[in-house]
């Protein structure tokens, strides 16, 4: 191989024309980091009229017969969404080009069969930009720590959902008028399902958690919980015991008697505002490791935009040209570990429950019999009577996620329990 | 070669009983990953009889020989110091064996010849566990980001001075007492010179430049001043202005009118609480990157330690393995760049100042003749008048160090001036 390396762009959206930008801005510098130039052959879109800043003759409709070309090295897929992307990444695999995507929801889904196909052929799969952005992670995660045993990675991986939660805690609005927010700021689409139902953290969860514990994990394993529910006394109870409200990506290896396992799980929790994570503001992302030799480790960084989203692509790009012309394929995932995935049921978490209950002896006693009757074990307790009502202020220790809605769909039936005005899972308190 | 990989260890001290303790218990998550098992072949140490945990037959006193042995395939150098280091090593590249190395002292000083070796011979040279203990920063800089420009890389890169100063911050106590706690306490080392007076940071500088810049930078470019000259005055002085004081390593890409170059230092700052950065405390390592499309990244984790540094050693150790079986050397580092290394006189900085003077008619504006007469822009000034002295508190826009200085010098020798109370370098104010 003596030319330069041929690149075919699939999209040319926000993040392919940064890529196509910094491609052109960086040619020296890639040049001289790779060994060689790189060369964008051609760029499919769906409407060649849309682009009139792009050279007419790299532009074609026919994404698969670009992939396809005998002279193509490199495949960069910027389209996003299930089909076409994977087909024409397989084909891109079939016919020898590696592959950089930045595409979560088909790695979350198929990751796979994709990485099985790429080792076949003998080619890379890297898809740094598909969680978190600019933000190196995947490769610490796949290289930096494969000496390492990880625990934990617990993320901060949407940041739109971040955003709405930070506004709602500074300014004490609700969650409709801080989506209304974001909305405005153009912080959430206009369709923001995939942001607040935890769609798009969930499908981060899953590629987190495949490459963390070496075990096949889709997004369909990734129980989900969105933050429309959060409400504005959620976010204030959290602030009275010194935590803040985060949409969290978590993902854990549960050992016990049975042997290790894995719990994958996106939803709204309160966590302590000393906790690296609470920190993290507004559209940032970040994600906290816990290993068992390197400790506690935190990735931060801007998780989306255009350009943070393409210098991970190009970071990528870099790797897979001098993989390529080493001759060798990088390093690729294996679910050796092959883990169980946990029901959510089955998955330790702790609560923080609030109660307005009836201000009389022995309503306490009741609510603890309550929760010693599912088998939950309760951390903290605090009542503030007002006239002849009370509020109570729960924290459990850690039990099975089922015992603890069991719980509460039970105080809430009780006659003593006027009121269960919060209910939110908590993280990282000791 | 289809037996296990054969690893030579070098030196069997903390990290080194660490890295043989998760070989050990990781042993068949590592083969899994690596794709063959790995075999500790011989251990290099001084004296043998301090090592009784350790099997008897695998120790030599014979460093040479057992980097030197034909079925060798890597190398991990945990000694420290430069010699006998860089010989071992360079014997070890050439007899075919790849390096891990945890030695920053020796990278610092002498990288660009050894990376030179490793490539004639075709072998890997990796060092994570050099700078920042655990956290995956060298690969993220050397990998992730080598698609986009990195503007700075400013880190707090040593435990032990970012205890004390977070115990000053904590305490009000001063540099003296604050050490003598860090001794007792076992974070800071007997002779503690190495880390107070900034050795250590600045040659975690120098490979954090080079690498960032892809320039030869070594740790004789970097401008050292340590914590020892840190009062409490100082401390408390940054506190009025919502700062903290930290040991700073900075790495930047100077541009101007005569094209790039980068200023390399490490110097204690007062940084804004709201930075990143200054919520890392005790003995915590951060580093913070601004990059031209990725914006600004945070890496955290333990910077020191047995097994942080082992897990680093470890992850390096994978990839050097694979790196192995698959016949190729992984990515190097190239010097292609070779920016000049700014001196600090000429480097841009921005200085806070605390002055006491004669609270007179005319005393400001003639400290404020002083800045301009050295080209010195003004950002802020607060005058605190109490009988007949006032404090003047001054922080500066950016100048070259060398102004700034020179105008600290003939501040002190004004008579108006009765003392220069606090002078400290600023970072990251906007």
């Amino acid at each position: 191989m003596s030319g330069p390396l041929k690149v075919a762009l699939l999209g040319c959206g926000t993040v392919g024309r940064q890529v196509l930008r910094l491609l052109d801005e960086q040619a020296e510098d890639l040049s001289a980091r790779i060994g060689r130039g790189v060369e964008v052959v051609g760029i499919a879109v769906r409407r060649p009229a849309h682009h009139p800043d792009v050279p007419a003759h790299l532009l074609t409709t026919d994404a698969h017969a670009l992939v396809t070309r005998d002279d193509v090295d490199l495949v960069v897929e910027v389209i996003g969404g299930i089909e076409p992307a994977r087909t024409l990444i397989l084909e891109a695999f079939e016919s020898g080009a590696s592959v950089v995507s930045a595409n979560k929801a088909l790695l979350a889904e198929d990751g796979v069969a994709l990485h099985a196909a790429a080792a076949k052929a003998g080619v890379d799969l890297y898809y740094e930009a598909a969680v978190a952005g600019a933000i190196p992670l995947l490769r610490p995660l796949r290289e930096s720590l494969a000496g390492d045993q990880l625990r934990r990675v617990v993320g901060i991986v949407n940041g739109t959902t971040n955003y709405i939660l930070s506004r709602m805690a500074e300014t004490g609005a609700g969650f409709a008028e801080a989506l209304a927010e974001a909305t405005d700021l153009g912080y959430a689409e206009a369709d923001p399902t995939a942001d607040i139902d935890g769609f798009d953290a969930a499908s981060k969860a899953a590629i987190l958690a495949s490459l963390a514990f070496h075990t096949p994990v889709t997004a369909a394993d990734v129980h989900r919980e969105g933050i429309s529910a959060v409400s504005a006394t959620d976010v204030a109870r959290a602030a009275e015991i010194g935590c803040t409200v985060k949409l969290l990506a978590i993902c854990e290896r549960v050992t016990n008697g049975e042997g290790d396992s894995v719990a994958v799980r996106v939803h709204p929790a309160m966590i302590p505002t000393s906790h690296p994570l609470a920190a993290v503001g507004g559209a940032f992302n970040a994600v906290f490791v816990e290993a068992e030799a390197a400790g506690q480790l935190m990735f931060y960084g801007q998780g989306a935009g255009g350009e943070p989203t393409a210098s991970a692509v190009l970071g990528d790009l870099v790797a897979v040209a001098r993989n390529r012309l080493a001759g060798a394929a990088g390093q690729g995932t294996t679910g050796y570990a092959n883990l169980p995935v946990r029901t959510m049921a089955d998955t330790p978490t702790r609560y923080h429950v609030s109660l307005d209950v009836a201000d009389k002896p022995g309503v306490l006693a009741t609510v603890a019999q309550e929760f010693a009757r599912h088998d939950v074990s309760i951390s903290t307790v605090r009542q503030d009577g007002h006239g002849d009502a009370a509020t109570l202020v729960i924290v459990t220790h850690s039990a099975p996620d089922a015992a603890l809605s069991a719980t509460i769909a039970a105080l809430r039936d009780m006659p003593a329990v006027r009121d269960v005005t919060s209910v939110l899972r908590v993280e990282g308190l000791t």
